[in-house]
Order: structure tokens, then C-alpha cells, then sequence
């Protein structure tokens, strides 16, 4: 998560909603680490998450990340969640909760539809306290 | 929905699960086309919707899209269909339903969740049954 950290903090200095992502194999080697691109690319689907896995299953050449972990600064939203299952994560650790706009906890609840095919295990509030701050200095800052 | 057709049926000749979309402005004019690159790009977020709508961002030079359609062969997944609401889409228009992996009409019902800040308009069956028999036939081909 520490990682995960510095890359939201590096995508807040670059004035983007500062969250970060990384995605572990199962000796716990770093695959990949992004933070949010979607002011950079305009692209609303560039959240680390994405950017994350994707340049993970590019690195090791497959589709599918079994054995992986992916853990991000904040619930991953409906989009990411549904993501992380297409690529076979096992494991998704995140920090801050996301009432508003997660899809694990959340909203859709993506893991808990029956149609959901790969259900990764759920691990979140990790440093929770750091990665909601991380957010809330960053909103607090455009107001 | 005739394009999206045709890019779905170049997809099958690709080795592509054959779905296809396209995105048009309000006057109708298209901005956008594309078929399934899962296997091609190694990337499960590779879907047809995805593509088109980032390529019709990125013709527009912004990452929302007021006012105009995506129209698919196939029901959106969960992650397709929350990044047509994070782009703004302002209609949905698709093919076949899909009870087993859709988001819109099945599982996970993107749009109904109340976390869910912009719900397109969703018109779903149209052509159903040609866009649902290039999906069949390309599976009956690979068993």
C-alpha cells in the first residue's frame, strides 16, 4: 500500500484525483504501479486500477493474473471492480472506503452479482485513515 | 446498428468474440467504430464499447460525450456499461441481451444502483436476433 500511496500522490501533484494502484504476483514482485491518468489521457477509464492491470498483463504476456493481488488507495469503482475480474485477480486490498462511487461495498456491489464469474477475495480498509486523508486534503484544496 | 454489425462480424474474423459498436453524435454522424481486441491487444478491458468510446473522446478532444449514442451488438457488461455513464453517453442502444454476463438488463444493473451519478437512456433489442446469431454461430464454430 505504501507504493500505492506514492503513486496517488504523485498523480495529485499532477492535478488528478489522487488515486494509486498496484498489482503484485504471489511472491509479492511488483508487476506494475500507476496512479490516475484520466486529466492526462482524457479518458475517464484511465483510472489506476485499469492502468495498473493492464501494464501487468502486458509485462507477463497473458490476459489473466492469477495468483495476483491488486491493491489501490480507494474501492475500486463498478468499472475497475468488473475489470479486476476479467484479468482473474485473487486478491483486491484497498484503503479508503467509497460510498459514493465504489462497486465492491458499494453501489452495484459487483462481486455479489450471481452473473459475476471470478469473485476476487476482498480486503478493505487498509491504511484507510492515510488514503481517505490523501483524498480529502485534495478536495478540500479545489474548493 | 448496421456498422456495429460489420465491426463485429470483422471481429469474428479475427478469432474476436464477435461484438461490435459504434458511437455517433446528435446529428448521427459517427465518430467512432470498433470490434473486440481482447485477444489481440491481451487485454480483457479490450471490449468494443470501450474502444469506441475512448476513440470518439479522443476525436472529440474531451473525455465526455453529452448528447451522443453508443450503440452495441451485445447488452455492456458492468465495466462497459459505468464507462459509458463516466463518458456521459446520453444513449445506449444495443442487440442481444446477455443474462449471463450483461450489466444493463442482468447482474449487476449498472444503472439502477443509486450510486450511479449519469444513467443513459437504455434501448436494448434492437436487431436482437442478427446481432444475437453472429455471437452463436461463432461459438457453435469453436466447440
Amino acid at each position: 500500500m505504501d507504493r500505492a500511496l506514492r503513486e496517488a500522490q504523485a498523480a495529485a501533484a499532477r492535478g488528478e484525483v489522487p488515486v494509486g494502484a498496484v498489482v503484485t504476483d504471489e511472491a509479492g514482485t511488483l508487476l506494475a504501479a500507476a496512479g490516475n491518468e484520466v486529466e492526462a489521457r482524457c479518458d475517464p477509464t484511465a483510472h489506476a486500477e485499469i492502468l495498473a492491470l493492464r501494464e501487468a498483463a502486458h509485462r507477463l504476456g497473458s490476459p489473466r493474473l492469477p495468483g495476483c493481488t491488486l491493491t489501490v488507495t480507494l474501492e475500486p469503482c463498478p468499472m475497475c471492480a468488473q475489470a479486476a475480474s476479467f484479468f482473474r485477480v485473487k486478491r483486491i486490498v484497498f484503503g479508503a472506503y467509497d460510498p459514493k462511487g465504489g462497486g465492491v461495498d458499494h453501489g452495484a456491489r459487483i462481486f455479489a452479482a450471481p452473473s459475476c464469474h471470478h469473485v476476487p477475495e476482498v480486503i478493505g480498509g487498509v491504511r484507510e485513515t492515510d488514503c481517505a486523508a490523501l483524498l480529502r486534503g485534495f478536495f478540500e484544496a479545489r474548493r
